[in-house]
């Protein structure tokens, strides 16, 4: 049975989890809300959908879940090494840690700043709402700060573990929308590490199909 | 060898991985830094021990972790049902998933508001800083929203995926000082479920053992 991804190609939690599903080489169907305000909000949907009204949510035959993060450590622990080579969340029990770890610095160091851009400077700007530079000025300094131990931290490495992992893909949506649609490249890009890396997660298949997923 | 955890008593995510070592049943030492502010800041922290100059540390022979969320996961994948027979993510990978999609509302709709709560009306008041009003009100408010939401998900059930799990854990040390120590216990209190489930967590023994333990 296909599994169904409840979302909108906009979304960057959607974007996460179907970078995930690509990854994994799992067929799905993306099923957008018809009014996603409204729809997402109704009795039906906060009760046996998303209680606080967000997408995504994942329908997996019987099973349903939400929350972009738990979705993909769901299907990572389900499906790995079934349809494709990728490994999300190492087996090991070690390496698995530090994948947590590396996802950690994801939600709660680079998270904050980057969608504080790409709020700002992306989805304000399509919903015709002026952007507040102060934020915009603090988000970019705070981002520059996380950079900066990116930086020491990609040294001799691919990837934030060494090998691709859920921590790296978690990084996706965010940085593409501030990277390429906010005009912030220049904070990547003047990071030699951090620049080969974002190069790195670009150019894998999964993501590629990703944006063309999303287009259609 | 006795596990090392870097932390400081009063570090709500100090506690969170003091609580989760108290109900896997894992000895521990607690190493506080001697001067927090300068200690975690030096290069030799900041290359070795954590890259943000944070804690809490662990270190469990030769394999180092950081990160609350990270070192919680990595415990219970690692000791679950070895010393007690607390079960903090399923082997079941629906339910772990499940536990997984509780524990991100803890990170992303709980965590922000009630972590303002504290920091406005505990940490601050520690330091001898002067809270904001403005900012206390809205995070009461957005926490109010929340725990509507949590009344209804716990609506017959004892913790949030119906057994205790890592999800409940994490929602330990920030819930505690607001309850106690910035007198908001009415937010909890006025919830029947939300009130039951806060007493529930509460008497735990290992929560229990925690308390005495971050007091001497």
């Amino acid at each position: 049975m296909t599994i169904k991804l409840i979302g909108i190609s906009k979304s960057t939690a959607t974007l996460s989890v179907i970078v995930c599903l690509n990854e994994l080489g799992l067929p799905y169907q993306l099923e957008a809300p018809a009014n996603f305000a409204v729809d997402t909000k109704t009795e039906d949907y906060l009760a046996n959908k998303h209680p606080f009204g967000k997408v995504p949510v994942l329908i997996d035959g019987d099973f349903k879940i939400n929350e972009s993060r738990a979705i993909c450590r769901y299907l990572a622990s389900k499906y790995q090494g079934k349809h494709t080579n990728t490994i999300l969340i190492p087996k090991d029990v070690h390496q698995a840690g530090l994948v947590e770890q590396f996802t950690s610095y994801e939600s709660f160091y680079y998270d904050p700043p980057v969608s504080k851009i790409v709020y700002q400077e992306v989805i304000y700007k399509f919903h015709g709402k002026e952007s507040d530079p102060e934020i915009v000025k603090q988000a970019c300094e705070d981002l520059s700060k996380v950079l900066d131990v990116y930086e020491k931290l990609l040294e001799g490495k691919e990837y934030l573990n060494g090998e691709y992992s859920l921590a790296d893909l978690l990084h996706y949506p965010f940085t593409y929308y501030a990277y390429s649609y906010a005009n912030r490249s220049d904070l990547w890009d003047k990071r030699p590490n951090v620049k080969k890396w974002w190069e790195r997660l670009r150019n894998r298949d999964a993501w590629k199909k990703s944006l063309e997923d999303i287009k259609s």
